[in-house]
Formats: C-alpha cells, sequence, structure tokens
C-alpha cells in the first residue's frame, strides 16, 4: 500500500456560478494527484506513454460530501491500495485546509499498448517502483 | 421511468493527447443530457436556481467501455429511473455514431435551498413535470 | 468573405462563480465555430488532421463587452475575411439571444506538416472550398 | 512596475489530441498567475471579490511561438506594466524549461462593483499594495 498527498490551489475557472468547484473537475485533480504519487516513487507517467503504454482511465467513482470554494488549497490523499495486476486502483481523498473531508473516490486504470491497442500487465519497472 | 437522447459533438478542446475525450469531460456532457431531459419535460434547471434551489452532485460513477474521438457525435440516452425524493437519480448511456456503447454512468443529485444551505425535497413542479 | 453562423448552449461547467462564462472559454465555443464554418463549406477539419496537416493556433485576441450566462444559447458569427495563405484568419462576433453583442474576436491560424513540424501552404482543397 | 513568477505544471486534461497544451488554457493558467502576482504583495483576489468587487477580464490577446506539452513544468512571468485606473493590465510571458519563450500576452482587467454593476476605480487597498 503505498500513499501520497498533494496539494490543489482552486482556479477560477475551476468554480461554476453555485460557487463550488464544479464536480467534473475532481477527475483532472486526481490524474494530477496519481501523477505525482507515481513520480513520488520514481515513475514517470509521460515516461510510460513515450514508451508506448497508454493508462486510460476504465472507472470512476466519487462521493460529495461537501463543496469546495474559489482558493481553498485542496489537499487530495492518493493510496494505491493493493499491487496491480493487469489493472491498477487508486483511492482519493480530497480534504479542505480546515482539515474537513470533502469527497471520496476512486478509479481504475488499464495497462494498453499503444502498438496493438489491446490491454498489457504492469510494466515491470512500475511493479518494481511500487515495491 | 423517463428518458431523452440528445447529441454531442466533441469539441477539439476535449480531447486529450492520447487522443481520446478526456475522461473527466463525460461529467459535463451528463450535466447537459440531464438538463436537456428536464428541459424536454417543460422544466427549466435554470429557474430552479433562480427560484433558489440548487442540485449539486452528490454521487457519480463510471465505466468506460470504449474512448470517443475528436468529432465524433455522441448520443447519451438520460433516464430517470425512479420517482424523486430528497435526491434524484439519472443514468447515462454514451453511443458514438455506429450505436457501439461506449461507456455507462450514474448520478445522484440532491436538492438544497440556497437560503438555508440544507437538503429539501423534491420541489413540487419538478414532482409534477415527472407525471 | 465567407461567414456561418452556429448557436451554442451555455454549460454549466463553463460559468465561473461570477456566475459568467469564464473568459477562457469562448476558445472553445470559436475553435467549434471555426470548424462548423468549414464543415459548411464542404471541409472536414478533423480529415485535414488525419491527412498529416495541423493547424495550431498562432494569435488569438478578444474584447469582452457583456458576460454570457447560464444556459444562453449564444450565436456566433464566424467569417474568414481573407484568402489564406500559409495562414487562415477568422474573425468572431458572440451575440446572446436578444441579440446583443457580447464580445468581438480574431484568431490566425497556421499550417503545419506533421512530418516535418513546419509551415506549408494552405491545402489545395481547402482552397477550392474556400472559392 | 510589479512582477511575479510562478511555476505551472502541465496537466493531462490540458493537453489535446495534438499532443499540445490547448490554446484555450492558457487563460486559466494566466488567471492563476495574476491572481498568485497579487498574492505577493499582499493582495488577495478572492477577499477583493468577497467585498464586493469583482475583476472581469475586459480584453485578452495572446501570440502563440511554441507549444506546451504534457507534463511540462512551466514559469510564467508576469508584470503589471503601469498604475491601474478604472483599468488593471497585466503582461504574460510563458516559459518551459528550458526558458525557450512559448507564447506572449496581455489581459486588461476592469474593476466592477457587485452592487451597482458598474465600473469603479482601482480599489485604495490595491493601490496601496501595488506601491
Amino acid at each position: 500500500m503505498i500513499s501520497n498527498e498533494i496539494q490543489v490551489r482552486v482556479r477560477y475557472a475551476e468554480t461554476d456560478q453555485m460557487g463550488y468547484v464544479y464536480y467534473g473537475n475532481y477527475a483532472t485533480y486526481f490524474e494530477v494527484a496519481r501523477v505525482e504519487l507515481l513520480r513520488s516513487i520514481g515513475f514517470s507517467y509521460k515516461k510510460l506513454e513515450e514508451e508506448g503504454v497508454m493508462l486510460p482511465v476504465f472507472e470512476f467513482s466519487i462521493k460529495y460530501f461537501k463543496p469546495a470554494f474559489y482558493d481553498d488549497l485542496l489537499i487530495i490523499k492518493t493510496t494505491i491500495p493493493e499491487p496491480p495486476g493487469a489493472r491498477i486502483k487508486f483511492l482519493y481523498e480530497t480534504f479542505n485546509e480546515k482539515g474537513v473531508l470533502l469527497n471520496k473516490a476512486e478509479t481504475t486504470l488499464v495497462f494498453i499498448s499503444r502498438a496493438t491497442n489491446r490491454p498489457i500487465a504492469v510494466p515491470d519497472d512500475l511493479k518494481v517502483a511500487l515495491k
């Protein structure tokens, strides 16, 4: 089980007229969060793609408890709860500066070879980095 | 059970470097889809807000089977599967022009009074429109 | 001089907490507008890219006179004011449903060969379509 | 003349199928850049809005010289070139990690009273902070 924390400052563009962060924008925050989790263990998602492996999202689910607001400095805790096989799962919790849990989410991504456009097993260097 | 279909043309801005529609953008498509479903039964989401009722999303989940591409004319089928109470649920299926199912999703939204910032029951005029 | 008009419904995602359409989102509307102008004369931007020609934006400028609001059905008038050479210029005017001019904008795009990553002249089939 | 520099990491969501940062996304980067410039001199844009002053963009123009790519750590230099009156101008230059100038841009924003919806002079505390 590997975890990480990042901070994300809410941009004006990400708010909506309710004054909340638009519900669809968390998907972007979580993309940033998982890429930074991988970077923190020495693994570059960018390099993965350059080597011909794509990692599209297969499943995404989120429960929203409280809204985030403009200029909030959000904390996102990201966890890889189990060793990846053909798929890799990430769990996310978003907190505001006061430590209030705003939402909980989960994504499952699949490793795809760009050459064959078919699923492949987790790349060896990621398997090693995750240990 | 009430259903509707809309068409959404994929914008260049909505693609990512994988050449797919970015996974987070479907949340926006589904927002458009449920607003148009409500409009099709004579109900304006904009007016709802002007009358002091907000309808934030409480839960969102999606499974992605196939990607959508730039300039695709997507068809989104939206369904309200059951009469709303304090919450309203929408189901979504996204198809491409060839009729291929790209993803399935679900959102649950809650009625919130702007005055009290607290959950309220489904507004009467929406209840009537849904009949 | 070739012109076209499209309608764009403002999405909730596109508003910000001021209650306006976020100023950066017009770039996306104009992308839709110029692609539809080209489609209206029988030219597919998607096909252009598939044939190895990219058309990135080189210059973009906009003056905002009035805001657009959620659910507004905007009208965007797009014009190609002169025959393209190595560059193609588009002019845009955005109106709301009441016919009020909200903003005026201009983009200049350049034709780039994906193979050489260098500027090229306007493709012949676009030159023909523009006549 | 007041200047500042921020770093922005390019998100996957911000790329398009050309593999570039979508041209419309720089508007968001510049919003972040000017807010951080103001924060660096002790001025909070969020607080400004809470006090009833909005600062919508009136003019925006940008020239793109080179694209930015996924995961690039961009540097944005922001300058307020002259003391603001009823309007405030910001200049931006975006560089990639190699120091290559990617684009140059300019925005002019106007101070609007939320109460009257009319232009007002630059608020006193901002005038002081800018000194």
